[in-house]
């Protein structure tokens, strides 16, 4: 509490629920919760939601709705919006629907990629250049998500310099922004360190956020760490839905209120309202009819700080 | 997983789930069950198990059996069992089967001791200054933990002198180790880092142990810090079973085994082998016939680092 007096600076923030969280939910979400899940999320103040996925109904039936979903966006709304594509024609059914931010993936190594993409990362690789290439006269923010960075499922440990040298090439090909990303939830504080510090350090110029998962327990304390080390963007989860539908005991995304709370207490500012978040939380797990694995909406926070509702 | 390699000395950890993991538990556990657990963690590895409780059946059913339970123990398991006292009487009752280790507690306010204790915070030094006296001629050692350091369901937020306050009398006393408690779940880095800080500087020649909830999902964050600030013991209940009866909202104890794993990670050694652990919660998860809140116990390590079962 006594640090939040003092700012400590700005933390940037991504709301992913709409896509992450509602991607592999067993229960079909009708396209109105998406909405005001969207909407909820960017009147509480987070920077930017990832509103939806323009990947093949066939694979991810849960966003067969991606058009409808981002064509109902204001034009006040798209502009806080980054919707996920897999590929250049992902990119042209985002770009249909007014999009100006997209996020392309890349697994770190082969063995996710040919999982979660059904090819090998140089491929990967030459699409993100394709969907770089086509958005860039058109004005288009790319971000660039880095699977599997601290572990894969199917190849093991991950050596700290592949996502950082994978990050240095899609910093120069013109990526705005790295998302470091612990799709299977095996992240511990000290690779998290390694890895944070060398980034701040060899990737000047470029944004970088972390995208962790709290499957082991341990998202929050990664978390910090990654705040030491000075990244200064986070995603997560509202309630603490989702996973990776193609990653094998990847549940668990961390969960945003859980990590706001946290951040504001460390002394950042983020701009996000928490009461707000917890009631979204709430809401959601009402319209879900599901207890969402998230704390903070459950215990409510501190007595002492905010109103708990009646 | 890299600062493992370098050991950075030696974490002691308490296993309380025998104790504060069943004593809320909503169905009878058997005597067996209980001996069963505190063998396997010891079994494990862990340096001390906190057995059971000598309060009144008619306040604590589930700790009825705490003669049973303690006098079942060999000699060896009681020179690592801690058993947790009220008071004089409770002292009294624990000597008779044999213990050598007591905890008594103690509220950092008057509300949550009165709620807690039915008296007030001086009222309840006092009979600490009791079972210290007789304890003392006796060889036994007593350890006082302090509940709701970091803040109080009835009197709010706990300002940080309190506890530290009580703390240096505790240790004039003659108590072997204080145990900073966050009952209801509210600590944060910030308060953390507050306390320990100020603990480690204030209160040497003491042994210092934190016992962290993890209501609001910080309790690896915040056992993070105290690591940072110098604190070398923790307590934990298996499986993240357990919470406090007399406080509202106060699920959660941090799960032994997922705490344990940061703590390696981080490069300190504990003695306690994580595989057993792990083992020992999906077995309890089995007897208890509940799913329990831990989390590496249901994700499984990371693939490559440990065998998963079959």
């Amino acid at each position: 509490m006594s640090a939040a007096a003092a700012s400590r600076g700005r933390v940037r923030f991504t709301e992913v629920g709409p896509r992450d969280g509602f991607q592999n939910w067993p229960d079909p979400v009708s396209t109105e919760t998406k909405l005001w899940l969207i909407g909820a999320a960017l009147d509480a103040g987070v920077d930017r939601v990832e509103a939806t996925s323009f990947v093949s109904p066939k694979w991810v039936p849960q966003m067969a709705d991606a058009e409808a979903v981002a064509s109902a966006l204001t034009a006040e709304q798209m502009a806080r919006t980054r919707l996920l594509v897999p590929n250049l024609k992902g990119l042209e059914r985002a770009l249909e629907t007014g999009g100006t931010n997209v996020l392309v993936n890349v697994g770190a190594t082969d063995g996710f990629n040919r999982h979660n993409l059904n090819r090998g990362v140089e491929e990967s690789m030459a699409d993100i250049g394709e969907v770089l290439q086509a958005a860039k006269p058109r004005g288009v923010r790319v971000d660039v998500a880095i699977s599997v960075v601290w572990g894969c499922p199917y190849d093991g440990p991950v050596d700290v310099h592949v996502p950082i040298e994978l990050g240095r090439r899609l910093q120069q090909m013109g990526c705005a922004e790295i998302v470091f990303g612990d799709t299977i939830g095996v992240a511990t504080p000290s690779g998290v360190r390694e890895l944070a510090s060398l980034a701040v350090e060899q990737l000047d110029g470029v944004e970088l956020s972390m995208h962790f998962h709290d499957t082991r327990g341990m998202a929050l304390a990664n978390a910090l760490v990654a705040l030491d080390c000075g990244v200064r963007a986070f995603e997560g989860s509202i309630g603490g839905i989702g996973g990776c539908p193609f990653a094998p005991n990847s549940t668990g995304n961390v969960c945003s209120e859980d990590l706001l709370d946290m951040v504001r207490d460390l002394g950042y500012k983020t701009g996000v309202d928490l009461e707000t978040m917890v009631d979204t939380a709430r809401q959601l797990s009402d319209r879900l009819q599901a207890e969402l694995p998230g704390r903070l909406h459950r215990a409510g926070p501190a007595p002492w700080l905010v109103k708990m509702p009646a």
